[in-house]
């Protein structure tokens, strides 16, 4: 009996080259795609035919989008999460999550052996192996691509050889797509210097006139866009269609891999990134100064865990729940211009708002303190300030 | 013999009241005006000869933006300081400077009293009692704004019958102007959902086409605009009018008081945002990961305590220690579009760029590690978790 | 009809003369008395007594141990909570709890004024103020004690002329007792040099023979001493009866005070040491590393902020979100030897013990990663500084 | 022309096995002892003399105590650095500027090979393989241990075979000594339950009775012991043996090893820990409550990195410079009990001492602010929370 092989498959190049290459091992090949938003029904159909043309035993077509928005999503909208101040982890948060689909799979089916086209230059191959390794220790994880080096002319001349003649289109930018973000490599991304030009993005601007927008949030969660409530993933869908035609959210992230290298890709997050920014408006007038202040230390780190395969570390747990604690009051309504590759957030509306109270109002007067008493709170204040300079003389300069 | 009262004078409704108010209380009045950056020199003259027609025994201007560039806007670039993601301290940060050299000058000429203008309902009577009472805990400090709670009509009318008979105008918008930014504040800043309009803005969008820019830094200093080498100050202005006239860096400011109250306050800051986003972009590229993470915390909390008129906290200071220390390899140039309303960061070149290596590209396989090499590294760095759900499968969802 | 007054009564000095003077003022005098574990049925009685013979139109003693427990030390353990690494806020944490207990009591009985006796000194006429201005903001404060200023004598003359002359002894040493630990005050702690001499703890060391104890922690809270099943209040009094016969658990607390000015106080607080210190070690054997590094900054600034009297403040009910989440897995006996002023932790048994795996041991050999493995890993680790220095080899001294 | 090899040389059986071996390799075989201040001067004698019987070409003794002392030692005092609130790093900290130090000397001999005897299973063999990739990286590393998982049996069997005959002692516990600590692992480190027994502690209890010494520190740095002015890695050693006579500083360290596992080694570090606790007091009386918040988070963070090998990255020097600049003040005498076992700490003398000052004595009444300006302070203080709650009525519970 052949031991059985779990590949993770999309269609293209590399994982077909894996699909042939592994049969030749001897393995009984099981297929799997994992759509994280990213894939049309078409498409996926159009893998799976593939799949089983290239003789996988059984095709499995993973719709997590849910799943994906209820553990992921939700959390990087609570916690702002922008790593490095810009990039939604657009393609890194998926990824985690795929590889997190297709280990559950591997361990349903007996899989022995666990396979993924990653090659071993970029980040994706360690977040797979990650969730491997954790969540399925015993399953073997061999990685062609990664262990072989091939240039992509051998790999077509491997799979013609096994009959497999297709055309291997090769894309000017290498495009990457999900509910998320987009995110897009070209020959700019490689310098330091060029930004990409228009022609890199897929989705062409085709809005000109100004549009105002509202979103609503429950206890941090998108539930209506322009009033029209709606389930939060496709709420994040429409907003994606919406804003990508003005062209927002592009931008380049520039960072840390996880193997250590500093990498630069380009991305589209429109809908993300009106929602973070949404989003944490409303924040700004729901909750208190050190929630803030602790949120965005522990989102960063979230950010950073995620993006580095580590979502299965406890801690990341636990930030779920104080983000979550958080969430309580963030509620309300943010309003939003879209402007052709830019967008404003007007102001918000919420029954939580701290800002309209009738315990005072920044720059005018109220009946709530005097300025007697702001004259002892400074007094107060200035307290350790005063000591200090006053023991330590020669440093007040 | 009089008492010395030295007042902090603008010319304004306010100060001029309390100008007349403390003579009346026989104090022996010297006022003083500190420039960082908003005023012109005609606007300073003005100010001094309605200081000198009011009966001001001695006047100073005091131009300290200089001082206030290596003492503070320095560190504000070197953190990539923008309050709750989008402030960057323009009129706080000023403030203070402002009311330490005022605490300087009241020791050096020997006043008993020091006297400001502001009210009991915003942050700046913070910033000016804190650094009186650290700087000069000896003087008396004297509010009569704050104490007194007069309305516009009575400042008016007492000074009408001083003889002072000027015609103040209220302007719509409340503008405050300093080399790091401008703050507007209006009715629709008093709610939580308006945007200010058009006509709101100091100034005017004039310029219709992009312009690509370049700004240079030198051990995180900003040095040159488009290669033309220029003192940090004079650039910064330079790259204001630019970038005014762009109608960039406008914002809403939505955060917590000093006195624990949201306030929400226009701003445009347009030569600041575009520093600290060209400053932080050349940084992704030229130090490191826990460089980065510790830098956001630190100048995080450097710009919360410093909005809050803590500037003199012995931690500030160890503060910028830390921020010198990373700033040694953020050399570089970074270029830019400017386009109406918004600008692009396109890119850097660094002789310190550490994406630009023989070590490796992302993406890309290179010679210095293999496969293995990852595979080891991921077997290793998931042992943590894959320990902890073995202990813990119930846990695994 | 007379105004209600609530009073926090103590039966000491401070509160009898509040009593009175406040009847002097014409209220109608109530009084509560809150026990969060430092007062014996006979003491309450006692107050109660005095409270009524003062005229009190009714007495209520609140017994909150338990809501203390609750709210208040199970996170204190969790978080391993000593301020300033030494003291576990043995009085401070229950201070607050007693004025908000205080806060909701005058509510209930529809109060005009609360008072408390507090001097303008200390921290806890912060404590009490926050909670009252939040818990009952139209509720009038009222402090004679601090706004008098009045001398001991000036105090118990007036009580003599109203009749009251009762022998008020002051003792050499201020003690403070609750569930959490005794503070205990006096002329060497008004001194950065000495440290208290034996007889001013209350409570003398009796034991001389090491005794090895066991406690059991069941996701976080103390269920179990010695093997014997125990509500987690009765336990720590037990404990706290225990390791008080030994001396442990003293130490002098130095640190900031609310009010800015460093401040020194003894303290015993042998139960909540011990507990702090054995709930710590089986944290080591049984979350991970990240779960450890926030829990120590979360834990840190939660114990700041219910020191200085803002345990209301939204932040904190997140904290214990997190705190709350990190527990899960700390379940296990601790085994301790209790020893004449100190004590030694000696290890764990957990099922939970990360440190007793199949998955490899600490310094020997195993057979789930190989020397390959690890020389990837850092090979790996190493990109970042390699890179760095291959850019900056000026800076490799 | 044979390619010079450095082997990192203890003289024990590991490193005398990778002697022998790599010559037969055909490498031209250099020895390096790198001292920290573990070894005596015979001890250095005598690992030489082995090193030349075994056929070493050339033998350095590296004494770098001093070095280790001004480049960590020193910021693990100013950071009061335990790792999990008890560790001093005693051994880690001290490898690491071991590798670098052999790193260093492979460069200047022009090594083409770099050998030690770590096996695969601690945290040295990450230590020694990151200083050498990054100070060194274009050298070959070997690890014949590591890599051919020899028994103890079989590399004496080599060993004898290669005509080296000694007796191989085991001892039945592993002891590493280094100025900064001893580590001690044995059985019962391996289990999680049991404490090292007596006989396990190289030195042994001599002192009874109860000794006051105190310890002067300049910006942070000891500078005298008892009054006598001292160098400080001359004053740690004298203060080890004093400290060790005791039993002080004995302790059992759990914790996550680099490569992902928990660990538990015993060890003594009794300078270490008195400094450390000596030094902390100082500051709570010298330094801002600020910088004590922000010291702590950041020296946690460096002895991390330390700990993990990761001493070169960059951050490491900006943490240093944030360390130096809060060491200002930290100068005064600490005033020690050393008793069997424990020590007390009993206060401090500073002229920083801001405890001792005329602004305020806590708990006692001053001139310096009313009780009037307390209740400004906290009304102020209070409206964040207060303004919460009334927008959020049903969240106070």
């Amino acid at each position: 009996m052949k031991k059985i092989c779990l590949l993770a498959f999309s269609g293209g190049l590399d994982t077909t080259y894996c699909a042939k290459y592994l049969q030749d091992k001897d393995y009984e090949i099981h297929t799997i795609t994992v759509d994280t938003g990213g894939f049309s029904d078409e498409e996926l159909k159009e893998i799976e035919q593939k799949a089983y043309d290239l003789g996988s035993s059984s095709h499995t077509n993973a719709g997590i989008v849910e799943e994906f928005y209820q553990k992921s999503i939700k959390y990087l909208i609570a916690g702002n999460v922008l790593k490095n101040n810009s990039y939604p982890l657009s393609v890194s948060a998926e990824r985690m999550f795929q590889a997190m689909s297709i280990a559950k799979h591997a361990k349903k089916i007996n899989a022995k052996v666990v396979a993924h086209g990653s090659t071993g230059a970029g980040n994706d191959q360690v977040r797979f192996d990650m969730a491997f390794q954790i969540i399925c220790p015993d399953i073997e994880i061999i990685t062609p691509i990664r262990d072989q080096k091939l240039s992509r002319e051998a790999e077509i001349a491997f799979l013609k050889e096994k009959g497999i003649d297709i055309e291997w289109k090769k894309a000017q930018y290498s495009i990457n797509q999900g509910i998320w973000g987009t995110s897009v490599g070209g020959a700019e991304t490689l310098t330091s210097h060029q930004n990409l030009p228009e022609e890199a993005w897929p989705v062409k601007v085709s809005e000109k006139e100004n549009k105002e927008i509202s979103i609503t949030f429950e206890k941090g969660e998108p539930v209506a866009l322009n009033d029209e409530t709606l389930p939060p993933t496709l709420l994040i869908q429409k907003l994606n269609t919406l804003c990508d035609s003005y062209g927002i959210g592009r931008d380049v992230h520039v960072g840390d891999t996880i193997i250590g290298i500093k990498g630069r890709v380009g991305f589209q997050a429109s809908g993300a990134i009106t929602l973070i920014k949404a989003h944490e408006q409303l924040e700004k007038h729901t909750i208190g100064k050190w929630q803030i202040h602790w949120k965005k230390q522990l989102a960063d780190w979230y950010g950073t865990l995620l993006h580095d395969g580590q979502y299965l570390d406890p801690v990341m747990r636990d930030i779920e729940s104080f983000l979550d604690s958080t969430q309580k009051t963030v509620s309300g309504k943010v309003f939003i211009t879209l402007k052709p590759y830019y967008f404003n957030i007007n102001g918000i509306e919420s029954e939580h708002d701290l800002m309209q109270t009738n315990d005072g109002v920044y720059g005018e007067m109220n009946n709530n303190w005097t300025g007697e008493d702001v004259k002892g709170f400074t007094k107060i204040l200035a307290n350790p300030a005063k000591i200090w300079f006053n023991k330590n003389k020669e440093l007040l300069s």
